[in-house]
């Protein structure tokens, strides 16, 4: 039914561009380290494969190369621009080990998580290990040829977007017990969850001209990182729920543990009061099985939700793509962020 | 029989002393923040009795006095001292809510932890939200009158005291399955996992002069700071074992849990291989009840565990005391020193 939305879309050749470059920002920042407490960093970011015992498989990094692009965009100083985008995919991978954590995820990637081989508490301890490391990092920018006011500014740049990371987060689980999330809330939460670091990531790239702040282009990448942010979440949502060959997500997986994601908020706000009732007295069951899994997708058959979501997703991207057009950017530039978008757009991983 | 021991030690003048600046300045960065995770950290620090269900507790804000008596020693600057303070109680305060999490603790200070309020999803978010409250008080210090290399200085001392945190308790976990942990990695363990921060409060507290930043008795302070932080943790392990009234940690509570604290790992490693043997076999079975606590506690008494462990923390004072006389400071900072060394020895809370 849905078949038509999902298109094959390789990843976009920024991707392997920078590729390279991330993994050896990535590396020289965590190989040297000496304490047990790294080998689960190693092993988390791929590098390890815990003696053979698991395939090396490492995530997209979305976020460092979102930042190296955009810093590209403004022919930004590459040395400022690859600390800042390891610093931020360190920070993005500490969420990560929490998360699987909180999820009782077991597979990343489809490797076993932290959590998952060395148990709860080391997991804990895990991430916020990993946290300060991109605080390292930080403090070799602030070391760098930079004045203080701009590495103030750089720092309170991060340091806030983790902060609105952890509240949207926090509202995420908050919002697992209430049947009460409406579209707007939903997309605050978004914003603060999934929509701050790469927010952030376009922000911060645009920033690494040194010569040159253009703080009116700075201004414009952010409110397409904002848009980004909710779309790469967005279609996040929908692969939770109708799933992905790709990284392995089983249809109906965010419906199992409740999660007030965009199709269940949108179900949960349907203008019909009695298909309302019927989705908050599914909801509200003490645990969803696979009969109410799938009595919840018919229900979002019939009133078109998976389209809602997608198309959400594309309204974003047009006001991005709008934005974008505008912009004095050379058109290597443009061609490359309207390739990311249309990736997101229809991403199966 | 270890009653002599148990002296009734109040806490020193200095602690109420700089009581309320440090709560001001505690509250002055958290109360006016609005999103339900903010609802926890003021549980936490205990300014929120959650509509009366549980009574505010605090803790003794041990590190933040040790900071500004460190401070006072040196003349040094109030405004940046308290900053430092409250940034590293804080940090102290996420890993706690992260500790009661990993050791399942359903109480602190005699009030619900957080994971046992709000489960461990959020606990997990609280703690990581409060660490980022420090790092916004760290950017405030930078943007103040101070220069940047001196902004810098600070930052990766707390960034390296937190990493190095991170990597004992990493350690602490790790050594919880195994029998052969010796005095020496013992040592090394609690250096990180507590000495780490203490020691940072001595130091960072003694840097606060601005006018006349003497590294000489920086240096010392480090010093007399990591026997201190030696002494704090093996009076917690004694604590740990023996039990206390007042903090209502009940007798053999970290034998239960097969905590490799000082009063274990002397017992693994005691002479007579016989007594050894028998440790080791008491230690590695599935789970340790309370005829085998009783059981350890004897071999204990036997061995003079106690004695031993008393003795270390007070060999540990000596060689600060001996630091603190030869430096050049004021007799009352001398004796609001040696007062807080007296009472770390004997403290029951």
């Amino acid at each position: 039914m849905n078949n038509n939305y999902k298109k094959t879309f390789n990843l976009p050749n920024c991707f392997n561009k920078y590729n390279q470059q991330i993994d050896q920002g990535l590396k020289k920042e965590l190989l040297h380290r000496k304490n047990p407490i790294y080998t689960t960093h190693e092993y988390y970011m791929g590098w390890n494969s815990l003696g053979g015992k698991y395939e090396n498989h490492i995530g997209k990094r979305f976020r460092p190369t979102l930042l190296l692009l955009s810093s590209d965009c403004v022919n930004g100083n590459p040395n400022i621009a690859i600390n800042l985008a390891t610093a931020l995919e360190y920070i993005h991978n500490f969420s990560l080990i929490h998360d699987d954590l909180e999820d009782r995820d077991k597979f990343r990637h489809h490797r076993p998580t932290v959590w998952a081989i060395w148990g709860d508490s080391k997991a804990i301890i895990s991430g916020n290990g990993m946290l300060k490391i991109s605080d390292e990092i930080m403090g070799k920018i602030i070391s760098n040829e930079i004045s203080k006011e701009f590495a103030i500014e750089l720092q309170k740049e991060i340091t806030l977007s983790y902060l609105k990371m952890m509240e949207g987060q926090y509202l995420d689980i908050a919002y697992e017990n209430t049947l009460t999330v409406s579209i707007d809330q939903y997309l605050r939460m978004i914003e603060l969850k999934t929509g701050a670091l790469i927010e952030s990531a376009m922000y911060l790239g645009s920033m690494t001209n040194l010569q040159q702040i253009q703080s009116k282009i700075s201004e414009h990448m952010r409110i397409i990182g904002h848009e980004i942010g909710r779309i790469y979440q967005i279609r996040d949502d929908i692969l939770g729920v109708w799933g992905t060959n790709k990284t392995g997500k089983p249809v109906g997986a965010d419906l199992l543990r409740k999660k007030k994601s965009l199709p269940a908020v949108h179900a949960l706000n349907t203008e019909s009061s009695k298909i309302r009732n019927k989705m908050k007295s599914l909801f509200s069951s003490d645990k969803i099985n696979q009969t109410k899994v799938n009595n919840i997708l018919e229900i979002m058959e019939d009133i078109d939700t998976f389209k809602f979501c997608q198309s959400m997703a594309e309204s974003h991207w047009y006001k991005a793509k709008e934005i974008i057009s505008t912009l004095d950017l050379n058109d290597k530039s443009k061609k490359d962020l309207e390739e990311l978008g249309e990736f997101l757009l229809y991403r199966e991983s």
